[in-house]
């Protein structure tokens, strides 16, 4: 047997896939685990990667006419109990504030003292909170629409927890509209997913699917809860984002009420919408390989990293200043409307270090910079995108520099076909139980996560059909939109799980 | 007795200064009481301020070479208890989260389950955990400085609260940083409360003393405090942000060590700093007058408002078409680097209510365009920073769009200006004792409010000077840096309190 090429991550995303997510992020300098059960600690370069998906979602959501605000991280106990589905949902994974204080105790160890009246939950949402104060905003349809976007921490107590996927606290934003009628909160909960479409596959480089959930699947309390699922290198799917359509149960729990133009009182029509710091994990699975995270440009913390490279005092000089001049020749250049963000990394540390420490960070250009191409004027660029063995001829500095911005948009498409193709290769329609329960099955007992992606079937969701998805480990995603590329055409068929007659078709995957 | 001009708050700063800030905030749209004891919601007017803030604020932190990370929102009460002054300045505040579940109890009603081992206690301040991660970070003085900024939300369960000033939840960003040396933490420490003079008097156009706390007014756990001080409008003081040099009692608390360029083991020295959404209410008590807030333009979420004014339908083409163009040529416009902020505003609402609405919220510029006005070509701008009853002659519409920006650098000069000025009107050098209780003493028992401000008085810190202070409800604010315009020369003098001789001068205020 050959021996495998050595590869920067170890394992590799073959060997153990979710052992190598947690390595990738660990060397990328993502984020950790904190002392706190579950809470995670985001370090700087996983920050900056946020603060960019940040910055974008946050102009998007101006753009369409939202407007930030922020309301209180806690949320009365009874206030939770006020939709009872909602409350349901949520209840088994609350942190609780019960006191407001610490004293001494017998043993001179602190104890919590001063007991509140009501407890206090920790929100792991904030429909209730943020509609009871609407209900106080909102008197006649003049008030009305509310469009609202808090950018926020929030705290469910997962029991398993992973690095940016599943952690007991994130940070998300959450959109919270209200309306005067059922037709515009729709449309508003369709337009935000749109949103989230755009930014995921603009932005991340990351193919989602727009669907409906099933009602098994809905948001507790939600009417409709739609969302973009996404396949990940390893085929499962990933709920990247939701946006829900409340109907009238929050605005009937919290009370949320309006003198129509007609004069009449009714109740107002809401909606929610989130995407958190899990979008980061998805970011990490979607395109990273054995060496590392490979970032999207758009989105890139650095786009271009300039690495001197001298053997002494004497060769440093010339090195670094021909760093700066490029440097400056670089941010010059503009990409995505912004000038291109270029680190010159002159840390006293062994180059080859640094070099990996980069590529293992998904950094899109990397450049080591010696007393060879000073001389010739030439670099040779190392792009992230293709394989890192891959030689390829210097190129002239001037040339590189004028061409910088093509080379990051062509990462950037590089990025999203790759992603795309992926998604093809691993998508089928199937049109019979025994070929769907083969399509889940694991082929080979070493390698249980090799299996086969999306499935597209008819089904109607019955007790029946959970069991046998259950049984697979298998779940439905979402009904895609009618304007969904390739489910445009409803056709009728038969539910592969109960022979019912149906025209419905979902996406089935394992999921994380 | 003449009558009192109308004004659009009530009551007037010199009727009642305590309830006039509290109804220009709520008359600003700012900020709002919630449900929940102590906890504000900021509203999309209050909110878009401190964004501003925030930006302005991250790149000076960017600028000074600092990254952006997050931390858990929760503490471990063993992590809070290492370090005992620490713990003993906020134990009697803490938010404790002591079940991480929620059950039907005998009634049906919901109760907390699922008691945690440990007690969590929500952040009041993020030291010891951050700390605890830093450690972890470090092995070699190669790792330092670590120069980290967090934007987060932190509790402190304060019984008598006030928007913006003092809420048990509140919006900061906390820096903290670890240094190989005490000499590079001393520097890091003033050099941040550098930066925040400079935002405060360069963008808020808010007047600030540096200073160094006395030991009594220390952070609890830090070796020096330094904090900007700033008057308000009623002669008080209000602590406007703070630098702490940590020495080593949290690196040793956390056991934040390192191994020297000369193979010791050593300790590193810490910092943190930070400024909260207080300063939103030391904005509003600087700069407001009778009529709301007024707002520097540097900060003002928009910087001029258009109303459209018109009788019928008929009007009202030609009304928003000239808006229209009129807000293009504007937003052309560039001021501090950025687009001129424009907002048409032609909601359905009474015109003579919209106009006021905008007043009270501090817009710095304010046009009404009618017919007549159209019909001219020429606009009445009206600003925020001059009286609104005066009487200005219109000007061209190409005139003003030319000088906008200058308009808008000359109310941000005028402010600042102006709050100087009542700064040194209301501050004395005060060298005995019955001069300076005579004044803090009110001179109308019906004007509490109206004493003396800022007096600068030689002291010694003694329990006898303490006891002085707290009589007078007066405290000590800062002992100015002998950089700090007016305190250059330390003379010596004789203490006031004690007659104890002493070189060191102070900033003695009542204060918020």
């Amino acid at each position: 047997m050959a021996k495998a090429p050595q590869t920067a991550i170890t394992p590799t995303r073959a060997d153990d896939y979710s052992e190598w997510y947690q390595q990738v992020v660990r060397a990328a300098d993502l984020a950790e685990n904190s002392a706190v059960r579950g809470c995670m600690v985001i370090k700087p370069w996983g920050y900056a990667l946020w603060e960019n998906m940040q910055r974008v979602l946050d102009r998007m959501f101006k753009e369409t006419g939202h407007q930030n605000a922020y309301f209180p991280l806690f949320i009365p106990l009874s206030y939770l109990e006020k939709e009872a589905q909602h409350v349901e949902g949520f209840a088994k994974e609350c942190a609780v504030v019960t006191h407001h204080r610490l004293e001494a105790g017998p043993d001179g160890r602190l104890v919590p003292t001063g007991k509140l009246e009501e407890p206090l939950v920790v929100r792991p949402t904030s429909e209730t909170i943020i509609g009871a104060t609407y209900a106080k905003w909102v008197q006649s349809y003049r008030d009305l629409p509310i469009l609202i976007n808090q950018w926020a921490n929030v705290v469910r107590w997962e029991m398993r927890t992973r690095l940016f996927l599943r952690t007991a606290e994130f940070l998300w934003q959450e959109g919270h509209t209200a309306h005067a009628t059922s037709e515009e909160a729709v449309e508003e909960t369709r337009k935000m997913l749109g949103v989230y479409r755009t930014f995921a596959q603009d932005y991340m480089a990351m193919p989602v699917i727009c669907g409906e959930k099933t009602p098994g699947e809905r948001f507790p309390g939600a009417v409709d809860t739609y969302s973009i699922e996404a396949m990940m290198q390893d085929r499962k799917a990933l709920q990247a984002g939701t946006s829900h359509f409340l109907g009238q149960n929050f605005a009937k729990a919290q009370e949320i009420k309006y003198l129509s133009a007609a004069g009449r009182e009714e109740f107002a029509w809401t909606t929610s919408w989130g995407v958190s710091t899990r979008l980061v994990g998805a970011l990490v699975m979607t395109h990273s390989d054995d060496d590392g995270l490979i970032l999207p440009p758009r989105l890139a913390p650095q786009h271009v990293v300039l690495l001197p490279m001298y053997r002494n005092e004497e060769e440093r000089g010339p090195a670094i200043e021909y760093c700066q001049k490029l440097r400056a020749e670089l941010i010059a250049q503009r990409y995505d409307d912004e000038p291109i963000r270029v680190l010159l990394d002159d840390r006293d540390i062994p180059r080859v270090d640094k070099k990996w420490q980069h590529v293992k960070r998904g950094v899109p250009i990397l450049i080591e910079v010696g007393p060879r191409d000073i001389a010739g004027d030439t670099l040779m660029p190392k792009s992230r995108f293709e394989s890192t063995g891959e030689k390829k001829p210097a190129i002239a500095r001037s040339e590189f520099v004028a061409n910088v911005a093509q080379i990051l948009a062509a990462g950037q498409k590089t990025l999203y076909e790759r992603a795309l193709a992926l998604r093809a290769d691993n998508s089928r329609t199937i049109d019979n139980l025994e070929d769907f329960k083969a399509y889940f099955t694991p082929k080979n007992a070493e390698t249980p996560e090799i299996h086969g992606g999306f499935a597209t079937s008819h089904f109607v969701e019955t007790p029946e059909t959970a069991e046998i998805l259950t049984a697979l480990k298998v779940t439905i995603r979402c009904v895609p939109l009618a304007d969904e590329p390739g489910f445009e055409e409803q056709v009728p068929g038969k539910c592969l799980f109960t022979g019912q007659p149906t025209t419905q078709r979902a996406i089935f995957a394992k999921a994380y």
